[in-house]
């Protein structure tokens, strides 16, 4: 079998041809991985792929490692101390380009400019060329697919788990321990960490879409889950809001029974739009299906979010699923649906899955129940 | 008392004044909350700071959690929905300010150009004006240095607790299993979270100054630690290296007396650089004092990093503590002084402390004893 980095290698010089380019700096850690299997955080690699070889320059404290995770023939490492981009202008100068396209969505305007000015020495031009493996990345392999599937089936177990818990165990947890506990869980599983920072918000704090948890104990009342964790770089994303049932709060009644209004005019647009969605649609289009629903029930200025994102390498990736993207859902995307309403000093309710895009229809990847739930 | 962060945007001022901008669009989440107190992750906001207001731009999405945390009177809180540079591009004009300063090291290239090209539309003209505020930031204020100190206290104070095991017992961990359980220990004493991927690296695994955890069962011999949680979103960083000692493993006898020569070398390096580090010499002389005692001991090229960083809102950020940096130490940064000696396919030494500079010496925020331990 022809060795995976070198495939999507193949497929980035197919643009390299299209946007008249002989090579291509990339900077993005994901988009490193992506093409050569290198999986650093800010290491400050340069990955660079021409027509005839990919160039993998590293700083020598993660030399090593790249060596061990390089599986292409066509992929040579380099070692750099100090000023990459000199050595990056010996690499390119050997080659004898002229004129190479920099990943410009990847690296900072200031360090384009110092790059460029240190190229310039060597009669090299560099132009802005983003975007390109976010393109290819729109698209998951089977390898991709495998690993997102994964990750999601950690995540959705680990909720389930958390479910069999009593409301009173819950509540003994604050929300930054339970966010916690839930990664715990996960790594135990086999993830090898969190996605983005888990999201557990309770009550009041639930009608912020990113709430940070805090240390106040759980309370009675909602709790909205945004969970995710990485399995082989690969995120998961999944969002649920659940009720704890306890000792009764009869001022908080009011607000707990609009709540559960609520869940069900976002349990009903979340179904709605994971039918409807298919290849040949435009994202907006999907986006419309929750949107409109929600309006029409009285809540459209409180579902202040896109519908969903993509999802890989990264927790938010292309296609940007909001109310006025017209990118077409292609086979094999894969997208989270996550609408939600939320109400300023009361609450919010979002409900997220994630699904892989399909001639036809689309595969949702957890298959838990999303009926409203109270822990007693 | 003055507001803390209206001080930080006074200091911001100064260096408005002295580059000739009426305005600059700061990007970098770490600088957004080191002048305003928001701090989110990834949240695209904007931080627009003119000689006579603060504008902080923020998404939908995350306009309450701003709003809850930005205490300045100075500081107004805008929301935008979609395009942001537009309503930059409004503001400027509200304001009248035709030329503005963009923080070029917190942006990408392209995004700087698309910037560009909105603006333009309004006919104000941006220019990169890269690490204002990361100046500023180089000298830590009072609020700044107790939030490191305890995040120091929180890490220091897990790892005399890890200590308490015996080898039998840290031999029932994985490395990720232990790395795990350190995070989790942190955030039980109040960290909000790790401040970079843990290193938990065992034998062969620690001359990877980057290792990441893997699942296998720690074993006999050699096992580096670099940890650090977040206080306050302030970092710590913390490398120790111990030997666990068990069943006589007698073929790998000879590399662990090497290794324990070495931890010797690499501990002496380490305290006299931690002596002698006083405010008015430049980096690269301290970085020597390290980095010739090393050489002189015969290990010169296996030391292939920096002495050390600075430490605060990132965990790498000013100074660059290395061999050829001209900056010159201040009252009041925070570095790590870290040497290290890695052998390829052996094993490696790392022991970092985290130190205040002083006039005339430096507070180290480490106390423990660093002698050779071997667990039993």
């Amino acid at each position: 079998m022809e060795n995976i980095f070198e495939a999507r290698q193949e497929n980035l010089k197919k643009k390299l041809i299209e946007n008249k380019i002989k090579g291509l700096a990339v900077f993005k850690d994901e988009n490193i991985f992506y093409l050569t299997g290198f999986y650093g955080k800010d290491t400050g690699s340069i990955a660079l792929i021409t027509k005839k070889e990919t160039v993998l320059l590293t700083h020598f404290i993660h030399f090593e490692q790249a060596f061990q995770s390089v599986s292409a023939k066509n992929t040579r490492i380099i070692k750099f101390l100090g000023q990459k981009f000199n050595k990056l202008s010996e690499i390119l100068c050997e080659m004898d380009i002229k004129h190479c396209g920099f990943e410009g969505s990847g690296i900072s305007h200031d360090s384009f400019l110092r790059a460029g000015e240190v190229l310039k020495e060597s009669g090299i031009e560099i132009t802005n060329n983003p975007g390109l493996v976010e393109d290819l990345r729109l698209i998951k392999d089977e390898y991709e697919i495998k690993a997102i599937k994964k990750a999601c089936e950690i995540t959705r177990d680990t909720f389930e788990f958390i479910l069999k818990k009593s409301s009173d165990k819950i509540r003994k947890f604050s929300e930054i321990g339970l966010a916690f506990e839930i990664e715990s869980s996960m790594v135990k599983k086999g993830a090898s960490g969190r996605s983005f920072d888990l999201v557990i918000a309770n009550n009041r704090a639930s009608s912020l879409p990113h709430h940070v948890p805090s240390g106040k104990t759980i309370n009675v009342g909602i709790l909205l889950f945004d969970l995710g964790c990485k399995y082989g770089h690969y995120c998961s994303d999944f969002t649920r809001t659940i009720f704890l049932d306890g000792q009764k709060d009869s001022k908080n009644q009011d607000k707990l029974k609009k709540l559960k209004q609520i869940y069900d005019i976002v349990l009903q647009a979340q179904v709605k739009a994971a039918k409807a969605c298919r290849a040949g649609m435009t994202c907006k289009e999907l986006d419309h299906i929750s949107r409109d629903f929600i309006d029409e029930k009285g809540y459209g200025k409180f579902f202040g979010h896109g519908l969903g994102h993509g999802v890989g390498l990264e927790i938010h990736e292309l296609p940007t699923v909001s109310y006025n993207d017209d990118t077409i859902l292609k086979e094999n995307m894969v997208i989270t649906i996550e609408p939600g309403i939320y109400l300023e000093g009361i609450g919010g309710v979002r409900i997220e899955d994630i699904v892989l895009v399909k001639d036809g229809g689309c595969e949702n990847f957890y298959s838990d129940s999303k009926a409203l739930m109270v822990l007693e």
